[in-house]
């Protein structure tokens, strides 16, 4: 039987990694390490960094694979990533197949949580449809923590709910509801600034608990213009960016 | 010149202790445990668990000190917590100034993350406004991290926004707007069960992440009952209960 740990191994700094995060790399048999392409080498860079710091057991083997591209042409977004992560399912299977048989632990280093805007859980569902086995999680901490913990700051206000929503649904909907705070996450395209600013504060960061860590804060009024002008200068400058932020109103 | 470190040591199982919380742990001067009385007495054992397994720094001093008891009679329940907040400020100024003079760094630790309905920071910020010193904050493994990795479950579907609330406001305001998926934390008294059930799945768990870890899941209306039961036998059997949950709508 195959058992797949997926491990959530943290917002980027090695120093997020858990006791037993590290302690379900050294019990795997194989880590299978996703390569997405020249962009976010550095993702992968950090994955195999992490191995490299902490793997001691003898037994464990470290591979990677070439992730199928999604096709971000198909009109229909639920159905393209579908598709996609069908696609990266028969990856997964093919490799397991070709390196494990149908016995041993096989461990995915997951950024961040595995349960935060990530799909690997969902195409290790779709995997385990075809190849009898069992999946376990480990918890990561997150790029939400790595944001608030980068700026001291608390996320929800005393007693208080906050909405966690993306860049796409922030431009498509709006404000979400009667939310006071809202977390921003997976925008691409700097949507606060459709957000009306009066009475807005804004609490940004780019490479969050990496060394690259970039932090602004204060009125979105003031900000927005600064924030996308310090976003796409840092771009340029790495080739990628991953950025996250807070929005709390009054 | 105080420096003053929260760290986030996860929801309960040593083994979310971060490689970072470790590092900040073991340079640390002093860290000041609060004993907030017998009911909840495994926490603080927790911290001392963790002292115990993870320091080896021979400058670190531990510490225990009484934290003061919020008056709960206190009509407006903002004021009570403000109070309360002020005289727990008021301890650990004298705890510092006593055990380190006016120079030194001070740690806590902070079950969870220090950003997430935690006190913390915010009795960080009262110290911080008659004590010169820095503060920063050491990420930490969420209750909702924990939750989610017990159940195997993503917390957000693909592409869509969550809401993260208390029990007092799912009882008080109802579902909390638009939201398909909602977090209710800091729930003593099962607030599901006003909630309609038609149509919505809960996740549960209680001491998510320890040993005595218990996990029930299934459609609300089949499960609520049962959740009740558990919840109070579990209560009873340990002398106290930290327990969350997640409900998802159609």
């Amino acid at each position: 039987m195959i058992t797949l740990t997926l491990i959530g191994i943290g917002a980027g700094n090695p120093g997020h990694l858990t006791l037993q995060a590290i302690r379900a790399i050294n019990e795997a048999d194989l880590i299978l390490i996703p390569r997405k392409g020249a962009d976010k080498d550095d993702l992968a860079g950090l994955r195999r960094r992490i191995c490299a710091d902490v793997l001691t057991a003898p037994q464990t083997t470290v591979a990677e694979f070439d992730l199928p591209k999604r096709d971000t042409a198909c009109p229909d977004y639920r159905r393209g990533v579908d598709d996609w992560h069908d696609a990266i399912a028969r990856v997964w299977r093919a490799e397991i197949r070709a390196r494990l048989g149908c016995k041993g632990r096989v461990a995915f280093l997951v950024w961040g949580d595995p349960s935060l805007y990530d799909s690997t859980l969902r195409i290790a569902g779709r995997v385990a449809e075809r190849m009898p086995m069992s999946i376990s999680v480990i918890p990561g901490i997150t790029a939400i923590q790595a944001l608030t913990a980068a700026h001291g700051i608390p996320l929800n206000e005393i007693g208080a709910a906050f909405t966690v929503t993306t860049g796409r649904r922030l431009r498509d909907e709006g404000w979400p509801g009667a939310a006071k705070t809202v977390v921003v996450m997976l925008d691409g395209d700097c949507a606060f600034r459709d957000v009306p600013p009066e009475g807005v504060h804004i609490w940004w960061g780019a490479y969050v608990g990496m060394a690259e860590e970039i932090t602004l804060s204060g009125r979105l009024a003031d900000m927005r213009e600064r924030i996308v002008r310090t976003r796409a200068a840092a771009r340029e400058s790495h080739g990628w960016i991953m950025d996250i932020y807070i929005l709390r109103r009054g």
